[in-house]
């Protein structure tokens, strides 16, 4: 009954939610790049003014990067339930800029093959999902004067960067921040008309390489075939991180890499949509990686090396003559089941350092570390949201593994002892991450209806045994 | 007689002739990059200009790149010798700008190490070395009234990215511009006390190559370990290209590399700086390439593929988890003896086209192609230049190969059949393509002395059998 007087004013005041946004997603809080170190603050201030409107505690908390806004709500009763909301403000950055057809930072409701979208960088990730959270509370808040659940929102600036200053702050907060579960809005729908529960999230490891041989850029005819290519020495380098069955040849890199149950696998072949699609949509067709793994096994539960960046010499226009003084690249590592990020860190850069020349030396920079996450399939928690997503969606909700990363959940599961309830109504052409990024105005909708129906779920709802 | 007021005359207006070059430095004829195509304009105006007023009948020719300038002297007499000199008005891109300790455009005199040096980019490669035989020209006209042999001069503005007008405009102008000798003044001196004349120049075959594998930048989580990553791709194309020896993999590149005569290699052994001495001054110690052979074999008679700049995804600080759409490369080839750049050049691209997935694609730029040219050691031409400089500076020339590569002297070799004659006053601390480039006072000063000297020499130049 209440549900659904909230649902009515989510309807009635969709339009006001959607210029709150269109302000947020103004914002040029790119956490990575320090030039937009200031937008990060105000982006950050924007979510303390706007959550202290609902009523919230709130405070934007300095650390050594970006800030961390944090709030609090009671509950309902000193029984009620109480859930920690997390979220992240900032964005990638723009990139190249001359592939967007539109100012990534100028917000506009555009037609996309048949289907209204916001375009905008972060109106997908992880501002749109953020606020289909915070808008469902607001519509609580007004239309009952009380949230349904006690609520603690955590929204942190530096997701897009690794997180450096995340796990200090949960591990100075965690009593405050300690709750009966975690909720996160940060991951896809499996298809548009089919919410799913992420069950399972690839850990990750940054690390950039720069390789460095003469003390200066050299003229490839006068030292060429004598002197150290530090271009060569990288490309050797990153072209041995796989053999030919495309695997990671890191010394000890599958330890605690554990075989997905074949009833998952099987689970996973009947989705529907084969190799062929996920690829054909990007303009592929051959699945490279691991040879002799399913396709959603490759991107779910198995590891993977991937170059992310690469940059050395000449790369303006024309041709230079030039035998660089060093070279670099940025590489990942997507981690699953109880592989140790720390000691694959290791492991990689003594593969690295045994590959460098006596006259050449090497650097790394740390570009974070997290565990994968794993949570049970037949969790109680799990089954609550199924149920209350059915009745918004047309289809029942399936049980994913997702290939991205969000480091957090890992430290909510190892710090705080918290199980993660991950849902979010992304699409996979949302293009996160990429020029044209954009949230379906569907989405933003449903999702604010989602979380809605969610937390009237959870506020009746209690685990066996607990 | 004359020769010798000649040079007292050079002496005494050496400060007009640095003022001269000064005006040439501060023009930006950054041939490569199009945002300077007016500036190279310019710089051959400014040529046409200073020529005429030498008495040269000069011309400023369109050409589908930068213009190229022409000029016409007469020898004394009918009979006196002719030579074609040329040099060439472009210079290199000048990034990394930081890198710099003053503007690369805003020439000046500094102490370096105890000697005077002119600091500009162009100083050295190839502004203050031409204007060393342009000074000589106008020193000659000046006290004398005349040259003492015919002169044409080719000034192109092409040579920094690959020369691509050029040989269509030697081809056109073929009659025009044979003459009985080419000079050239692009090369270096053997120490700061002993110059060098090159019997042997590399070929250079220059070639971009991009590879492109999804339809727009992806997600590093979503699709890490089943989308192709060009990166990976370009990595492992590029290691291939050397075996574990440094010996280049592409078939039959080997394919007319002759091996030097052993008493060049010994001659070459004797010139006192060992691989320590001249790698050591650019930071490195171990001779990188191909195993087994010594340093200046290396450099100077032995075909190399370097990889001179390398780009994709992410390069930006911080660090993006993407799997880019593209990567690129550019690989320059330095060729030797009977080495045949297209041959070469469709070598590569099938090595490269058959390590590409089915669904995949992959462009190529061509970035100019010349071979190489060996001239003969006993050549009278080159005894005769010996003995001119001999006179000016404390030791005698050695004969040296070049491991650089100009272009022209291959065309000029198989095109208008003219021997050539490369004499240079750089240093090799000259940083050419680099930052910080200079060209020693000293250098200036005594090169045109020595093009005054040699100018004289080939005035009763007759060689035997002509």
């Amino acid at each position: 009954m209440m549900l659904s007087k909230v649902l009515t004013r989510l309807d009635a005041s969709f339009g006001e939610s959607l210029e709150r946004l269109f302000e947020l997603l103004r914002h040029k809080s790119i956490s990575m790049d320090s030039a937009f170190r200031e937008d990060c603050r105000k982006t950050a201030d924007w979510l303390t003014e706007d959550l202290k409107t609902i009523g919230f505690d709130v405070s934007c908390r300095d650390t050594i990067g970006h800030p961390v806004v944090v709030a609090h709500h009671d509950g309902p009763n000193a029984d009620a339930l109480h859930v920690l909301f997390y979220g992240h403000y900032d964005v990638q950055p723009v990139d190249p800029l001359a592939l967007w057809e539109d100012d990534p930072f100028d917000p506009k409701i555009k037609e996309l093959n048949g289907h209204k979208v916001i375009s905008a960088r972060g109106a997908s990730d992880d501002k749109g999902q953020m606020m289909t959270f915070i808008e469902a509370l607001r519509a609580y808040k007004q239309e009952t004067g009380q949230l349904p659940v006690g609520v603690t929102l955590l929204l942190e600036g530096e997701e897009e960067s690794g997180s450096p200053s995340l796990y200090p702050f949960l591990e100075a907060h965690a009593d405050e921040l300690k709750a009966d579960y975690a909720l996160v809005c940060d991951t896809s729908m499996w298809h548009r008309n089919t919410p799913s529960i992420s069950v399972g999230l690839r850990g990750l490891l940054g690390e950039e390489v720069i390789v460095n041989a003469a003390s200066r850029d050299l003229h490839s005819g006068y030292y060429g075939g004598a002197a150290a290519n530090p271009i060569h020495i990288l490309v050797r380098i990153l072209a041995d991180l796989h053999d030919k069955n495309g695997r990671v040849t890191i010394l000890g890199f599958y330890e605690g890499v554990e075989e997905t149950p074949e009833q998952i696998l099987s689970a996973w072949k009947t989705l529907g949509l084969g190799a062929g699609g996920f690829l054909r949509s990007v303009g592929l067709s051959l699945p490279a990686g691991e040879k002799g793994r399913s396709l959603f096994e490759l991107v779910w539960a198995r590891p993977t090396a991937e170059v992310n960046g690469i940059s050395g010499g000449y790369e303006g226009d024309g041709f230079k003559t030039v035998i660089a003084a060093k070279a670099s690249a940025k590489v990942s590592f997507r981690l699953v089941h109880k592989q140790d990020p720390l000691k694959i860190r290791e492991a990689f850069r003594a593969f690295v350092r045994s590959r460098i020349p006596a006259d050449c030396t090497v650097e790394f920079h740390d570009h974070g570390a997290s565990p994968a996450i794993q949570l049970p399939f037949d969790s109680p928690l799990i089954a609550c949201a199924k149920t209350a997503l059915l009745k918004e969606w047309p289809n029942p909700a399936v049980l994913v593994a997702m290939g991205g990363s969000i480091p957090v959940v890992g430290h909510f599961q190892s710090l705080l002892g918290m199980e993660c309830l991950l849902v979010g109504f992304a699409l996979d052409d949302d293009c996160i991450h990429s020029p044209n990024e954009k949230y379906d105005v569907n989405s933003f909708h449903k999702g604010q209806r989602s979380w809605a129906r969610i937390l009237a779920a959870l506020s009746s709802f209690s685990e066996p045994g607990k």
